[in-house]
């Protein structure tokens, strides 16, 4: 749909008749408010006015979210997926203003015993006042120097604490196994025991001295979560100092920061979703991945964390999945985002992800499944090099590991 | 307590023992990963790890969050108040930060049958960062001419597709009847019939023109939800006109970009909170008001909307008057906030809300209480004014209101 309106999915519940319900929704979020007002014309109602498009009932139970209205009945409240269209003239367009009409006052609406968005359509007036992702995932591949595999990355574990001379030497050591990417924790921003500014000419000079020797550009995230003008001072800095990538997670700093983030720097911008969960988790109620994607591809991400396969997250993998597919077949703005997977991978996860996710456009972080290894952070980076490049050849990385070899250590150290 | 340490209290529940599942949030937020790193020494723990400060377990049953670890016995999941503290040092500190440590990926975690930020404290490091309200409540009133009473406002409605012509009308309407405040809907930022600028244009010279003649000041809050620059400019406009007021939805944009719209107009700023509902409404998950107020705060708003007494939203009113006592307890950073109440307001609901919120410091707004009083806008600004001088005065409205009167005409139409 884009005849000039937004097409927005909701998971809806309520204990009133559905279709009573759903015009409550469309009603608050376009012209309405509790009563007919003076000006309410039918025309203004005809041109700016929500429109219900679909409900599709459904028998999946939910959990009724507190303050519904109920008939009295006793009897569970109705679920159905519900379309509703909103005129394009009635925003901006904005993303904000996107949000306020698609994800605004209606989870307050005591008609609604669930409201959840699943998806959004961006429409073409706003996708056009946007860049979308800039490098996305082949813009990624050549700034790492077009590595045909799985890219592969950690974050700098421990989280936070480490001095700016354990991280010289940490981030050294992996550049020198020629790990494709590395970012910052999304709890390490700017502490004063590292500051970023520091953090930022330690680490590329370090990168940068690794590449002089071997060649090998690593990609690093810089976390630069935090206020308006630090992000951006801390971006300028990146690409003086000559790298590539900033991170920022997008529900702390808003989608309003990070598309002005998007707007001021070209580096590639790896797209955080921590606090995610608190949209997402309940059923009921908030925002899903569909249309956080849409969001974040808009914003300008190039990068954006999916979850991972059996990771010590809450999601199923089909969750997983249908966030990584979400983002595959989404093509409306920009370069293809690259799906980030993250959170207990290691070369033992690596048959298991591939199964589920036969694709080479991925970039895969190991934590602990580098940083944990048995033989040091080298060994880490080398098996899930070997364990991605077995299993996209066809081979079960248990089949072929030399024994003794860092892919056998770590089959060993981190297999179930 | 603020010896270094930022304490964040939790709703939370588990399958698990609470003091490990409160454990488990607290590596996770802090230097943790889901296995023991090489650098990860006892010194860099002591330093930088979070702490488990308390918890209180309590009955309240919750509906459980999916994806939550079972012991598998089929009890349902122990309920507690956790309180954890975080050292200052892991963060930038920027509001940005803290939300990546408080609110981020703890969401997600398998151990946590439910996990909701309840509240925060704001540590002397972030405050110091940032001014806060400029204005607040005592600000407020001396841009508006300094009433003495509970200050009346009204959104204009209908909320979307009103001509420049239309609004002109409205607005002097609303003037000329001396109202105190009038805020666009939060779903009216800048659409093509009526851009943001020529609204402000129009609007403010209207507001001049009228007090001009009758001394009034009524203040305006533009809804510039949008993009970062989009809102600079548009502050830099409405304060080029005159005008004294700029809204935007705190969830819509995010706290980055309203931190830095305070940071870049001295203008009062109205702090909407469309789509606040996604992160409160289930007891199990996301975000209290409690805690979002604070990080309002300190964002710099000088209004925020706390739901409205007998609303037509799922709130209960003891919700309403902890939300209100919350912002009025708080003095954190900058002027105390004037809390905003919204939502079914009119002539009908002053004494009820009075009798819950006795104070004159707040902002009362009426949409349809105004603009669908029976004898038209101005005698619902009469209305509203009547009925909360009655009810500071210790008189029922129903009481005092001459037959006839606007007052009387609105109880009528409004009262049930």
């Amino acid at each position: 749909m884009d005849d000039g309106r937004i097409l927005a999915t909701y998971r809806v519940a309520s204990y009133l008749p559905l279709d009573h319900a759903a015009a409550v929704l469309a009603g608050e979020q376009s012209s309405g408010t509790f009563t007919k007002v003076a000006l309410e014309s039918d025309d203004l109602m005809r041109v700016h006015g929500a429109r219900v498009e679909s409900i599709e009932k459904n028998e999946t139970p939910i959990d009724p979210l507190p303050g519904a209205v109920s008939a009295g009945a006793g009897a569970p409240p109705s679920v159905a997926t519900v379309a509703v269209s909103f005129p394009v003239v009635n925003l901006g367009p904005s993303i904000a203003a996107l949000l306020a009409t698609v994800a605004g006052n209606l989870y307050e609406l005591r008609e609604l015993a669930a409201v959840k968005l699943l998806d959004v359509e961006i429409p073409d007036a706003l996708a056009a006042r946007y860049t979308g992702p800039l490098h996305g995932v082949g813009g990624t591949r050549r700034l790492i120097g077009n590595p045909s595999q799985t890219m592969i990355g950690t974050i700098v574990k421990p989280s936070i604490g480490l001095t700016l001379d354990q991280l010289e030497a940490l981030v050294r050591e992996l550049a020198e196994a020629q790990i494709d990417f590395i970012k910052d924790d999304e709890l390490n921003s700017d502490p004063p025991h590292a500051p970023l500014t520091d953090r930022i000419r330690v680490v590329m000079r370090t990168i940068r001295d690794v590449a002089d020797r071997t060649g090998k550009q690593t990609m690093y995230a810089f976390n630069v979560t935090g206020d308006m003008d630090d992000m951006k001072r801390a971006a300028d800095l990146i690409a003086v100092e000559g790298g590539t990538c900033v991170m920022a997670a997008i529900p702390s700093v808003g989608f309003s920061a990070f598309a002005e983030l998007r707007r001021h720097t070209d580096l590639a911008l790896h797209g955080h979703r921590a606090g995610f969960g608190a949209f997402d988790r309940s059923p009921s109620l908030g925002i899903g991945f569909r249309a956080f994607q849409r969001l974040a591809r808009v914003a300008g991400a190039d990068h954006l964390h999916v979850g991972g396969i059996n990771s010590k997250f809450w999601e199923p993998n089909d969750a997983i999945v249908d966030g990584v597919r979400a983002i595959q077949e989404d093509r409306s703005v920009g370069a293809p985002m690259l799906p980030v997977l993250s959170s207990a991978q290691t070369a033992a996860t690596a048959a298991s992800t591939y199964e589920l996710l036969p694709t080479p456009d991925l970039l895969v972080l190991a934590g602990g499944g580098i940083h944990a290894h048995p033989g040091g952070v080298a060994a880490g980076v080398q098996s899930m090099r070997e364990a991605w490049h077995a299993v996209a050849s066809g081979h079960d990385p248990r089949m072929i590991a030399t024994p003794g070899s860092a892919l056998d250590v770590a089959l060993d150290a981190f297999g179930s």
